[in-house]
C-alpha cells in the first residue's frame, strides 16, 4: 500500500511547478529506474510489485501501482528521484546539441536517447523547451536521461558567446550530406511547428537541411527527433571531413 | 452539434475492430485532413469549427469537437474517411521498408512520415504490426499516411519470395556506414523490445547496425523510428555505392 501522502506526491510530480518546488521527479519501469540508480541518482523512494536487487524498495501490490502510475500499461516499478543540481557545464570540446522551444516530451526524450547513443553529453535548451523531468521525457529517454545533461538557459545569449561553429537545421540550408562538420560544433534544432526562432537564427553560422527524396507531393517536413537522428548519423560518420 | 450516432461512431473508430467492420478511420487536424482530401481519400463526413475551403463540411462548435476528439488539445477539424482498398502492390524496383511487429503507433506514424520524405511508397507490415489507421499513427504521420501504402501480410512468407537484397537492422551486424546498399533492396525493422523475430531473421541477407559512439555506459539501443531515420539517411545519401 501507498500512503495517501505518497499517492498525492506522485500525482503532483506530474506537474513541472511541483517538480521544481519539491526538487523531485518520477521515473517508471525497471530499466529506467535501475539506470538512474546505477548512475548515482539519489532516490527518495522506490515502489515495486516485484523483488529487486539493486536498491532498497517498498513492496506494493500491482493495483496500488496502477493507481498512481502515469502509464497506460504500468510497469512493476516506480521511483521518486531527486533532481540533480544543474551542472552548468559548458563543454565546447565535443559536439553538442541545442534545442530552441522543442515542446513535445516524446521528442525531447528521443533526442536525449540519441545523444546518449552518439556520446553527446550536453544539450543546451531554451527556457521554453519542455522540462527534461517531465514523465514522458524520462520515459522516452529510456534511461538516457541519467547520462545526458540538459541545461536550460537563454539560448540566444548562450550561443552568442559560443566559441565554435553553430549549425542550424532548417528547410533551405546546405544539404546535410555536403557539409563538413566541425567536431567541436553545436547543432541547433527548433520548435516542431515554427522551427528556430528569429533571435536564435541570428547566431547560426551554417544552416543545414535534410534533402527530401520524394517528388513535390511528399512530406513537407520531418519530425524534429527524426531530423536529429539523420543529422547525427551524418555528423558522426567516420568518413566525415571534420574540420580540426 | 454532432448527433448521438456521429459521436458514437467516432468513439468506436478508436478501436481496430470497428475500423475494420465499418471500413472507416478518423483523422484530425487541418494539415492531415486536407492532405487526405487532396490525395483523393473518400470521406464520409468532415466536422470543423472553422470555415474550410477544400471540402464540404459540417460546422460544429469547439465544445462538440472537444467531446469526441482523441487529442488532448483538439484541432479545429475532424474527418471520417473510408479506408482505401488494400493495394497489394509489390514494388521491388524501389527501396522499401518492412516492419516486423512494430507495436507503438507513434513509431509507425514517424516511420510513415520518414518514408514519405525519402520517397518510399510501400511499407510491408507483419500482421501483428500496429494498424496504420490507429488514430495515433494517422496523427504522427502528419498526413503522410495519404501517400504511403502500408500492406499487412505474412512477413516471412513475403520476404522468402522477395527477389532483392533483404537488410535487417540488429545490434551485431555490419556497420551501416560500411554497407553498400542495393537500391532495389528492402530494410526490415523489428519490434521495439524484441527486435526481428526468428522466422523473419532467417530471410535476412545482410544485417546492419548503427554503431554507438558512446562509451560502454551509453544507451543500449535506439528507438526504432530513430534507427529507421539514421539508416534511411545513409541508404539515400548521394554518394552511396549503390549496387545496380
Amino acid at each position: 500500500m501507498l500512503s495517501k501522502n505518497e499517492q498525492k506526491k506522485i500525482r503532483l510530480l506530474s506537474e513541472k511547478k511541483y517538480r521544481s518546488k519539491l526538487g523531485l521527479f518520477v521515473a517508471e519501469g525497471l530499466k529506467i529506474v535501475r539506470e538512474l540508480v546505477e548512475e548515482g541518482y539519489i532516490f527518495e523512494s522506490i515502489f515495486s510489485s516485484k523483488p529487486i536487487g539493486f536498491a532498497p524498495y517498498k513492496l506494493i501490490d500491482k493495483a496500488s501501482l496502477k493507481k498512481v502510475s502515469y502509464l497506460t500499461n504500468p510497469d512493476s516499478i516506480l521511483g521518486i528521484f531527486k533532481i540533480p543540481k544543474a551542472l552548468n557545464d559548458i563543454e565546447i570540446d565535443k559536439f553538442s546539441l541545442a534545442l530552441d522551444s522543442v515542446s513535445d516530451p516524446g521528442n525531447l526524450g528521443t533526442i536525449i536517447r540519441l545523444s546518449d547513443w552518439f556520446g553527446i553529453k550536453n544539450i543546451y535548451c531554451s527556457l521554453n523547451t519542455v522540462d527534461c523531468y517531465n514523465p514522458k521525457v524520462v520515459q522516452s529517454s529510456m534511461g538516457s536521461i541519467a547520462r545526458v545533461n540538459c541545461q536550460y538557459l537563454d539560448l540566444a545569449t548562450f550561443l552568442s558567446k559560443y566559441n565554435s561553429t553553430i549549425y542550424g537545421a532548417n528547410l533551405d540550408g546546405l544539404s546535410h550530406y555536403d557539409c563538413s562538420y566541425d567536431q567541436k560544433g553545436i547543432l541547433v534544432l527548433g520548435n516542431e511547428s515554427h522551427g528556430i526562432s528569429s533571435h536564435v537564427n541570428d547566431e547560426i553560422d551554417q544552416f543545414i537541411t535534410i534533402m527530401s527524396k520524394a517528388d513535390e507531393s511528399g512530406a513537407e517536413s520531418l519530425n524534429v527527433a527524426s531530423a536529429c537522428a539523420i543529422m547525427l548519423g551524418e555528423i558522426f560518420r567516420p568518413q566525415s571531413l571534420f574540420k580540426s
